[in-house]
């Protein structure tokens, strides 16, 4: 069965990003810590086309992570951009060729043709809410899973209608103060994680759950 | 040098009790559900006088919590009781045989005589704020660790204030929706979180953390 799995960083106070988000400033202040336990790892490197890195037991982390994803789901915040897209001439953060390289579909209030990237990367815009961007995005995977992309807005639609089926939480030992909570609805009292594996690292505690609701 | 170590079990939406909190419901609404992983340990069980129980990852993590602590710090509403205390009468919601048996220091705005009650429990409300307390416990303890024992409101006073160098958090694959937060004050930004140990339990994650600031 094709699930879908979403994986975020996040602070131990709780917050996915930082307060003061915005175009130029995508993860808000300090957001950036929480991704820094990536940065130094070779298998991140050499996805961001860089030289070098380690090798500890995140890799393990990140590269199951990957694996059997064939679509991945975002949100229009993830995605970038403002209102009704203007000329159309933003195409996402990540340039010519993104690093998703599979069909990506972002839930948006606002239409907009398939835009075709290089390396294998597809946006398609979905205007139907939450289930219809699931649906195209399983039928896009051919039975491997779906990847949950955040932003955090998208992932706690997701969470709460109970449509999410594992959660790795990457739990940075850091403190943003402010910012997005990913875990803020008090609809998630009905919503029960069972411990799948703790994998403890050098910077960083992956957890991952099997969500069941 | 003689520790303050903190430890608390916290849901994963940041909560270590349940909203409506009160006199008959310390642990507020589903704040049981955070303490459930204890409740079937020999070790927990014998400390509360019950018959049998297991063994399991989480055993050795109780016991560690338990070593080379020489006195205990909590605040006025894990203590119980209101106000100017009254007649005297509350002593605690422990019964006469606390299950502390070392000196243990309140933090509150009401003068008390000492309680001494069986079993090598002492109870010693400290009017002079939290330095006043860790400084009487740090004597009383003479060498060993101080635990500080919550409620949340106090343990927050000594973590922003960077009094604590231990912190253990019992992370129960749970969500509270609302409650009391322990991690919800923008001046942890400023302390900083080391990872000492995690242990992967059955149904709770104990993580443990060295504090800097």
């Amino acid at each position: 069965m094709s699930m879908l799995r979403y994986s975020v960083s996040i602070s131990l106070d709780g917050f996915v990003a930082g307060a003061n988000q915005g175009p130029d400033h995508p993860l808000g202040d300090g957001g950036e810590r929480l991704h820094q336990w990536m940065r130094g790892l070779a298998v991140w490197r050499q996805q961001a086309g860089l030289e070098g890195g380690e090798t500890n037991a995140s890799t393990a982390v990140l590269e199951e992570e990957d694996r059997n994803i064939g679509a991945i789901i975002m949100g229009r915040n993830m995605f970038g951009g403002t209102g009704d897209w203007g000329d159309g001439s933003w195409r996402g953060w990540w340039g010519a060729n993104p690093p998703f390289h599979m069909p990506v579909f972002v839930v948006t209030h606002h239409a907009r043709p398939v835009l075709v990237m290089d390396g294998g990367t597809t946006f398609t815009f979905v205007e139907g809410g939450i289930l219809a961007a699931l649906d195209l995005a399983r039928e896009a995977a051919h039975g491997a899973d779906v990847a949950l992309s955040g932003g955090a807005g998208t992932a706690k639609q997701y969470l709460v209608a109970g449509l999410v089926d594992e959660v790795a939480l990457h739990l940075v030992p850091t403190f943003l103060g402010e910012g997005v909570r990913l875990f803020d609805d008090p609809r998630l009292r009905d919503v029960s994680f069972e411990i799948l594996r703790v994998v403890a690292a050098p910077d960083v505690t992956h957890l991952t759950y099997r969500v069941g609701s």
